[in-house]
Formats: C-alpha cells, sequence, structure tokens
C-alpha cells in the first residue's frame, strides 16, 4: 500500500470510526452473534490474490460488527471500563504508523524516555509515593496488563526471598504467597506461573466490607513460618473486581514491613480515582507498598493496553528478568545511563505505548480528567440512591467509587433471569459476582460517554423488567 | 473528543503518518538521540488543563520524531525486520476504534471467531500440520511475543509431566528443559519464570552450521533421566537469531517422542518464508511439534504486536492457564462450544489483533505476501554473491533466508568500528552478534519497502567505510 492509497484509506477508516462513534449508543450492546455464527459467514480459505480495500470494509460492516459487544457503548456497564477516547485512539494510530520497537532504550530513544516521564508525572498526578519515581531507586513501566504486572511483582518477591536462588535453581516448594478472598484471579494464576503452586497461596478471609481482614493474614504468615514455610508475597487490592472493596493498605503493608515480605498494591480500575485529591484516600498506606499498579486502560480514557507498573527498588525487578545475550549488547546499554525496559516485564518486544498515555494527558489536563471520574462517582451514588429508595431492590454494599453492586430482592433465580433479560435485550449489558455467596448484579459506570440519561435510562429499564419477571 | 473533532484530528494524524512513510528513508535510521536528552525538552509537570491537538503534533515532530529509531526505514537492516504495512496499521486502529476486550468470547464473538479462522487459514498458508488447526484438538492464538509463547508452551509442558501438579504442588527442582547454545534468551527468561530456574536449562552445543545437535541432546536427556531428574521440555528453532540457523527438527523431534518430551519449535521470523512453497523445507519435522510459534510482527507486514501461537493439544494449554471466577461465569462459556482465549496466555484482557492479521492476508492475498518474502531472499542471495566476491570481506554462513552474517577480514575490532560509524553515519542501521566466537555483523532484509537499490547502496556505503577505517 503506497502512502497515497493509505492517505485515501485511513481517512475511511478514521470516518468510519468517527460514525462507529456517532451510532454506538443505538446498537444492541450485548453482541447477539451466535456461536460458530461469524465463521460460517467467512470464506474457508484466504484469498489468493489481494482484495479490495472496499470488500473488506464491507464484510467489517456486515460481518465482524454484528460480532462486537460493544464496549465503548455509554450504555456498557459490565465488568469494568474499558473506555477509549479519541486521543488515545489517536495514540495508537501514531505508535502503528511510527512501528518502533522499545525492547531497548537505543531501539527508540523516545519510546523509553516518554515512558518513564509520562510514568513519573502520574506519580505526582495520583499522589503515589515518591519511592515510584524513576529519578530514585524505582521506577514505573508499562505492562499489558494487571495479570503480567502481578505476575513481575511476583517473581520480583519470589527472587528477594530466596536471595535470587530461584531464578537460578527453582523453586522449592516452600514459598508462600497471600492473597484475599476477593483477589482478582490473576494472582492465582501468577503464583501457578511462577512455580510457586496454588497450594501455596493463601486466601485469607474478608470483613463484612469484602477487605482482607489483617489479623487473619498475621496468624496465616505466623502458622506457615512455624510450618518451614517462607512467606514472600502479599497482593492487596484497592478496589476488588467483585464489589469494589479496598483492602487495608496500611495494616497489611505493617505487616509485610515487618515480616520482610513484598506488597504488591493491585488498584487496576480504582487507581484512576486518585486523580481527584477528595478520593486519594484510596491510596493511603501504598507507602508501604514494594510495587504497585493501576490500569489507564480501564478508567483512564486511554485505549487496551496500559497498565501502569511501578517499583520501589527496580534492581530487583531487572535482576528477576534480565538476560543479556550478544545480539542485543550495545553502546548505551553497557553506559549504564539508560533503562532498557525488557528487562522489566516478559517480553521481548514492546511497543511505543507511551505515546497514547501522553496524548490522553495532554488532551484532557489533569483537571479534565478528574472532571470525568467525577462524574462518573457521582453518577454512581445517584443509582445507588434510586436503588435505596426502591422496595425490590438493595444495594449489596456502599458504593465507594464507580461501581454499584445491588440486587432484586427476589433471590438468585430472579437476579440471573434479570440480568439475562436485560442483557438479551441490547439496551444495556451489566454482569454479575456473588458477594456472601448471593448473586449480585454489578452495574460498573467509567465509559468515557456515560452520561446522566444513559444511567436513569438504564435504571429505568432495570425496574421495568423486573416488574415483568416478578409479574410472571 | 467528540466524533467530530476525531474525524478532524483523525485526518491530520493519517497525512502525518502517509508524509512519515514518503520520507522515512530520508532520516537518520538509528536515532542520534542521547540519553536523557528527550526527558529535559519535556515540561517536568503535566498540564493542568488540555492542551491543543496542534501542540501536542509540533512536539511530535520536534521532540519525538528526533529520538526513534526508524524500524520502518528501507534502510533499517538491524536485529530483524519489524515490518509494518498499510493494511496493517489501519487494522490496528480500527481495533483501538472499536475497543473491544477479547477476554471471553462472549466479551466479543467477532474477537475471538476472526483470530481462530485467520489462524486456521495461516495453518494452510504456511504448510503446518493440520493438527494445529482448531477443528481438531490443537488451535493457535495470538500472543503479544515469541517470548510469551515459550512461556505458556513450557508451563503446559511443566504440567503435563507432572500430571498438572506443579500447577497446584509447585515446582520441585527435578523437571529439565533443553535449547541450544544458540537459541533465543527468552527461552532462558522462561525458563527462570516458570520456576525450573535456569540451571534446568541445557543449552546444546551446535554443529558448524550453528544447528543444535541430535546426538548431544540424546545423551544429555539420557544423562539427566539417570541423575533422577524429569526431561520436560525442548526449544527448537527455525531460524535462530544470530545467524538464521534451522535446528534438526525432524531428530529433535523423534527424540522428543520417544521420550515423552514436549517439543516447542520457535519460528519467530524465519517461518513466515514457509508461505512460499519452494522455502517450506523449513518446516520438516513440525509435525512432531507440540507447539509451535512464529511473529507476523516480523516479517509478514502486521506491526507489533502479533506472534501466532500453535498448540496441537489446547486441553493441556488451558487446563495449565484456566482459572475461572464468579464474574467472569456466562452461558456461552458454560455450554462449551466457544473458544475463551484468556485460558489460553498470560494476561486475562486482550485486544482484537486478529483484525489487522487479517486485513494484511486480504490486502495482500497469499500470492502477494508470497512476492514480498521472495524479492527479500534474492536480496539477501544478491548481497551474499557481492560480499564472496569482494576481498576485504567474509560470509560467516550461507544465508538461508533473509540475513546475511558477514564480516571485515580485519578482525572483531574493525568489524566493531565499521558498524559503529554506518550506525553513527544514519544512512543504515545493522547490528552485530559473535559466531564461532567471533564478532559477525548481520544484515536483516525484511522490511516492507526495503529494494534493491537501498540494498546496493548500503552494500557500497559499507565497502566505501571499511575502505576508510582500513587507511586509517
Amino acid at each position: 500500500m503506497t502512502p497515497e492509497e493509505f492517505r485515501l484509506r485511513g481517512h475511511t477508516v478514521i470516518d468510519w470510526i468517527a460514525d462507529y462513534q456517532e451510532r454506538v449508543e443505538t446498537l444492541p450492546v450485548l453482541s447477539r452473534s451466535k456461536p460458530g455464527e461469524l465463521r460460517a459467514a467467512l470464506p474457508e480459505e484466504p484469498p489468493e490474490t489481494g482484495e479490495d480495500f472496499e470488500a473488506v470494509m464491507r464484510d467489517l460492516d456486515e460481518l465482524i460488527l454484528p460480532g462486537i459487544t460493544h464496549w465503548q457503548s455509554p450504555n456498557f456497564f459490565a465488568y469494568f471500563p474499558a473506555n477509549a477516547s479519541g486521543p488515545s485512539i489517536l495514540g495508537e494510530l501514531l505508535s502503528a504508523g511510527l512501528g518502533v520497537q522499545g525492547m531497548l532504550w537505543a531501539t527508540s530513544p523516545a519510546c523509553t524516555e516518554l515512558e518513564t516521564h509520562v510514568l513519573d508525572w502520574l506519580v505526582g498526578m495520583l499522589g503515589l509515593p515518591e519511592k515510584f519515581r524513576s529519578d530514585g531507586e524505582g521506577g514505573g513501566v508499562i505492562q499489558d496488563t494487571a495479570s503480567s504486572a502481578a505476575l513481575c511483582a511476583l517473581l520480583a518477591a519470589r527472587e528477594r526471598a530466596t536471595d535470587f536462588l530461584s531464578d537460578e535453581k527453582g523453586c522449592d516448594g516452600r514459598l508462600v504467597a497471600y492473597a484475599s478472598t476477593q483477589t482478582h484471579s490473576s494472582v492465582e494464576k501468577a503464583v501457578r506461573i511462577a512455580g510457586l503452586g496454588s497450594s501455596n497461596l493463601r486466601l485469607i478471609e474478608v470483613d463484612d466490607n469484602y477487605s482482607m481482614r489483617p489479623d487473619l493474614l498475621a496468624k496465616q504468615i505466623r502458622q506457615d513460618r512455624e510450618a518451614g514455610l517462607v512467606p514472600c508475597f502479599v497482593c492487596a487490592t484497592v478496589g476488588t473486581t467483585s464489589s469494589l472493596a479496598v483492602d487495608p493498605v496500611p495494616e497489611i503493608g505493617r505487616i509485610c514491613r515487618d515480616e520482610g515480605i513484598w506488597l504488591h498494591v493491585d488498584a487496576a480500575m480504582a487507581g484512576t480515582a486518585a486523580l481527584c485529591p477528595e478520593l486519594r484516600q484510596i491510596n493511603d498506606g501504598v507507602e508501604l507498598a514494594d510495587s504497585y499498579c493501576f490500569n489507564p486502560h480501564k478508567w483512564m480514557f486511554t485505549n487496551f493496553d496500559c497498565d501502569c507498573f511501578y517499583v520501589a527498588d527496580r534492581a530487583a525487578l531487572i535482576r528477576t528478568l534480565t538476560v543479556l545475550p550478544e545480539y542485543l549488547r550495545n553502546r548505551p546499554t553497557e553506559s549504564g545511563a539508560v533503562i532498557d525496559y525488557r528487562d522489566w516485564h516478559i517480553p521481548l518486544g514492546r511497543r511505543f505505548r507511551a505515546l497514547k498515555l501522553w496524548m490522553v494527558i495532554r488532551h484532557y489536563g489533569v483537571e479534565g480528567l478528574r472532571h470525568h471520574v467525577r462524574a462518573h462517582v457521582a453518577l454512581a451514588r445517584e443509582l445507588a440512591g434510586w436503588i435505596t429508595g426502591s422496595e425490590d431492590f438493595e444495594l449489596a454494599i456502599e458504593p465507594l467509587l464507580n461501581l454499584v453492586c445491588f440486587r432484586h430482592r427476589g433471590g438468585d433465580d430472579l437476579n440471573m433471569r434479570l440480568m439475562e433479560e436485560l442483557n438479551d435485550g441490547g439496551k444495556i449489558y451489566l454482569t454479575h459476582t456473588k458477594l456472601g455467596g448471593r448473586i449480585t448484579l454489578r452495574f460498573s459506570i467509567g465509559q468515557t460517554n456515560t452520561e446522566r440519561r444513559h444511567v436513569e435510562d438504564a435504571w429505568r429499564l432495570i425496574t421495568e423488567t423486573a416488574d415483568g419477571l416478578a409479574g410472571d
């Protein structure tokens, strides 16, 4: 494709996306596609010769789009927001156009330096501890997801606890990791990947707010030490997936410090709220953490993937993950004056993801970002008020930020039927979890373009649909 | 950013990239930026209020671009190609615009089904064994990199060898992995991450062609078994990073089959060559592999990241990596009729990467892709001829595909000085390795727009620069 053809086709694609943004609100949020439906419509064999761009765009509309669940719809209230924005999409586009590899500083200095710079900015923007800045002994890096960040944190913890011998000799089955029963499943996945074994992950019970009980954590650590095991890693969550519960990081942090255990804080979605000084109490205790992550690709208007992962001691992380073959040797690396991000995560190659984050921050400004976060939190509180005021519904827990957990008083079956009918209807999409053993509906507010009217309409639809079901 | 503003800014960015494509050939390939130079030019604090888009684009030109090493320059001959193309960039743009999460089939059926479909197409396009198709017991998935693919293969191997007990009980230090001295560093990284320990990675010696010696592999496996260890994983490489050497996969495969060891084949760059029937002998023996990967983001005109990873037994991979919390339960998953790709790799979230691969295949067609691969291979052979015909230079090894490894006869120091002078000059960029203990220059041909004139000009520059150095 020549530059001239790219220019022409590029304008077409930009227009298509702008049109999509205008109409996404009218599309069924949850795709109605059936398993195998798209595959049956695609040719069995790839084309021998090149096809027209128009044919591809036609298939995009006719075949692909019906198979899309619209995460960018303002009526998407499922899972978590994966909110994108204009500047972020254009940052991703520029990154693809430049097509650089940022594995080493030398392979594109701007890719590394802009990332370090923007991640230092975010330390200040979120009121995170200074030790996570790159001008001390710490620093930040963009990972694909909080899952990968948790794995990297665990690996560094594993090595620190074994004086970097696990990397060499392998795991010995005595290392133990801790999380709560509400911690994201990625921590169990990480514990298995890193060779600790899921039986060496202790899931600590939570209190009535679904927050980890530090007394039980301390007790479990004590028991494990007495059994000759080696506690090495605790994951505390700021904003759990199920209910946005916040673990008591100050207490957990003190335990970890006293015990010499690596503390990782996972604030994947909720972390963004710390942009607002009045919500910044969610960061309490993070100064005791060895590592921290949050995802701009959830609630900070930056399209996937973009997880910001910070460590207080970058040397431990780098020593855990570095391998330096001859073909990667270069003068800047040997000078010691630069960061080579390949040693900060699992993949070697990496694209220029800082560009989109930089463009988002510059487009919105810190105040602009705060404005949207505040609006989402206010909407969640308003919805919680409507729920509290209704006869048929109840809150499962008071919403802290932008996630409203609630249920119909009619029991688990009714709640599941309600959710399925709502999702099948296509007007909104929401998902469920279990809290206290009971089915709970999750209403997550954070899509970039969600406004009051979307939440109002959704609540009306929920109550009307519930009335219909209850009358069956 | 409203859809209308996005449309306007989007056209600007598309034009910027088209202009970049037109002028990239004239820019210094290796960035001349000094450590800290970009950071010093960026404001210390993020903006409080939003900035104009024009200001961002101005900084892109004035601050970012000088810090870019131009992987998309036709004069980029370093490392490996990371070639992008118009359809691929537009596919990435569409993926960002749709902004879907493909973690579950249900969270966007098209994201999963298009991926499965295109990966099945590629099995046929590359002449890979049918067992890697999704309609049997195998299947393919897009990973970010070959590093992550190797890690996932190793994890599944670890579990198969321990009857899925390592996931539960942790590694026990008896598992052993095998690769050659020429294998990519990502395998050592994977062995460390997975808890086997680097001391349990055996680097088997190579023959004069830098290919793994199967006799030494068999001997080492025997010794390890006699020592009470558990061989579980062999990585064979089709196209090593240093010299594009091909391990004898048929012999290695027979050993692995006899010993019940998981065989992973890493064809990260070279794999693309199998598009051409006359080059397909590189796939010999792959029918004996348990897993296989190659990177369209290297030599198949698809911007990073896009590694295609295949397994013969998807159940083993899924069982290794799956965790199913309540909040991810959904009807299609429970029906068993769909693929949920979150269980095929480390991250949970995933973007719609199949879109760009689909657009590349449709734009070029199979014949179009072959045409470019053949042209690159022909250029490499032509360059090899010029080297053989010169007095001062020699080939380090006969080029199999698109990588030419050569050296000046003047010794290691001269070769390093030559490379540095060439790279500092900005007209071309190439990198080095060590082969047989000697510094060797690598000239990798694969950028989408590299033509004969670029290779001719580069060779002229290399010989003239060497003459200048030798005359010093």
